[in-house]
């Protein structure tokens, strides 16, 4: 567990009070954050993710600080507190480490959802967790999904936007603890698949690897991309087309990504089987690939 | 400006940190809130509210403390401490109040959607405000609303749920502040009108009083029911019915409902005048019928 967070610019103790009570944050969903993976103390796809962040910002016309150095400086400082930056040559193995990194609008002492008043500026919010790889149960029989009652709205403004009014993806998370599943498949409001509660989803069928179009409300992940692009590399015809809660079903294999847990493969579709039952065996490739991947940009230029 | 803030069974500085960077409220707007109003110390349908604060917590799991007790005592606690609670004894006028009361997941230490993990339990934080009548341009013209790009989805299991996701309400409020507006209009997915950023909405047309369904996604606001209940003593037949845009600007009037700003004519819809242009009379008759009823209520029993 966490020791320590970073809050505008110090580390404090993670029990200790650190925001107040009329963040807006805190009072209204009101910001946005990143969650990323760091091995060996180096981020993973950093600008992607502070590129990202900036664009989450735009619509909700949250302030960001102009450069990045103050949140590159932060996300230093935490890895370094929590003892995740280590490059591996203290003989111990590396650290892996997932972070997040939370901006909300800031402190405001007026009313409402209009953000007029004084306020301190920003709050932003950084804290590092020790990550260790998936249960090998998960890599053998793949993870199992629920669909969720919550839609995406592709047609919102803030569709793909990563906000941190997360309460439906808490929804449906909890509605997946109900059902004994690993993580909840979120339909889009014309009932095609968006994505999982915090990853995106593909499908592999005959050699091709389809995943919702941005258009479905999904997330722009950083892992999603990666697929799209190494894709070629492993035979595998990349393609962002609708899919169906069916077309999932008769995939060969189906699997998640997102920054943190990697690529990860779906064995099961409410308690349906997918493919020939347990992790299809490119999706296990995609993820070793992904996994050096990984290691070898976190041991920089050779 | 509030001066305080109840947090937890204690009254704080407004701007002391009071809420650890790891609770969920703060993360993931994974929390519940109220928003009430005072007058003379007395809270307006305080028991209606606390019911829909047990109501909206049961989706998410989120535990409330079995008795109201704490939250009725921090209300108390915080009125007092703002000097908000004057019974008019004092000879001084009576301060009329606006509340909130907020309450998180509380802070897990564990990373993602998923409420596992140690939590200190439920955040709770009240706070309030001097709430002044409104300005009166607003009740001699009206106000004027924008339609928003941001649409409820009636079909979400937190349909109405008063969580503190609240983002697309803060979008939607700043494309009214775009437009030099006073509100949005926020519509269903099925393009029928389901309320504003933080009220009802009502149409009067020949004699009937109607407004959306809860099945368009609206809030149940207790003004919204003593409106429905009080109807017909002005001779308004009350129904609850699909509106579409159009028939708000076909309508005599148009007029929000919210605990704390009272009934509000509006005057203008997408810069088309609504009705004669400005506040409507039977608004205003309603705003102060409802005045006057909370003006008997906070005097207690004759």
């Amino acid at each position: 567990m966490p020791q320590h967070v970073w809050v505008d610019g110090r580390v404090l103790p993670a029990d200790a009070p650190a925001i107040t009570a009329f963040d807006r944050g805190l009072l209204l969903g009101d910001g946005i954050f990143e969650t990323l993976r760091a091995r060996r103390g180096v981020v993973v796809e950093l600008d992607a993710h502070l590129e990202r962040l900036r664009e989450s910002a735009v619509p909700l016309g949250i302030a960001l600080p102009p450069e990045d150095a103050p949140i590159v400086a932060g996300i230093a400082a935490i890895l370094a507190a929590e003892g995740l930056a280590d490059d591996g040559s203290s003989g111990r193995a590396p650290g892996d480490a997932a972070l997040r990194v939370t901006v909300t609008r800031g402190s405001f002492m007026t009313r409402g959802l209009a953000p007029s008043g004084p306020s301190a500026g920003t709050t932003i919010v950084i804290a590092a967790w020790a990550h260790d790889p998936p249960d090998p149960a998960r890599l053998r029989d793949g993870l199992s999904l629920v669909t969720s009652s919550v839609r995406r709205d592709p047609g919102s403004p803030l569709a793909g936007v990563k906000t941190t009014s997360r309460a439906e993806s808490v929804y449906a998370r909890l509605e997946a603890d109900r059902a004994g599943a690993d993580d909840a498949l979120i339909l889009d409001t014309t009932g095609h698949v968006s994505e999982a509660t915090s990853a995106n989803v593909f499908a592999i069928r005959r050699g091709r690897l389809l995943t919702p179009p941005l258009g479905s409300g999904c997330l722009a992940g950083t892992t999603r991309a990666w697929l799209l692009e190494h894709a070629p590399i492993h035979d595998l015809t990349p393609e962002e087309d609708e899919l169906t809660r069916a077309d999932l079903l008769r995939a060969d294999e189906v699997l998640l990504s997102s920054s943190v847990a990697g690529i990860l493969p779906v064995g099961r579709l409410d308690d349906e089987a997918i493919g020939r039952d347990g992790a299809g065996p490119i999706t296990l490739q995609l993820r070793d690939q992904r996994e050096a991947w990984i290691d070898r940009l976190s041991r920089g230029p050779a």
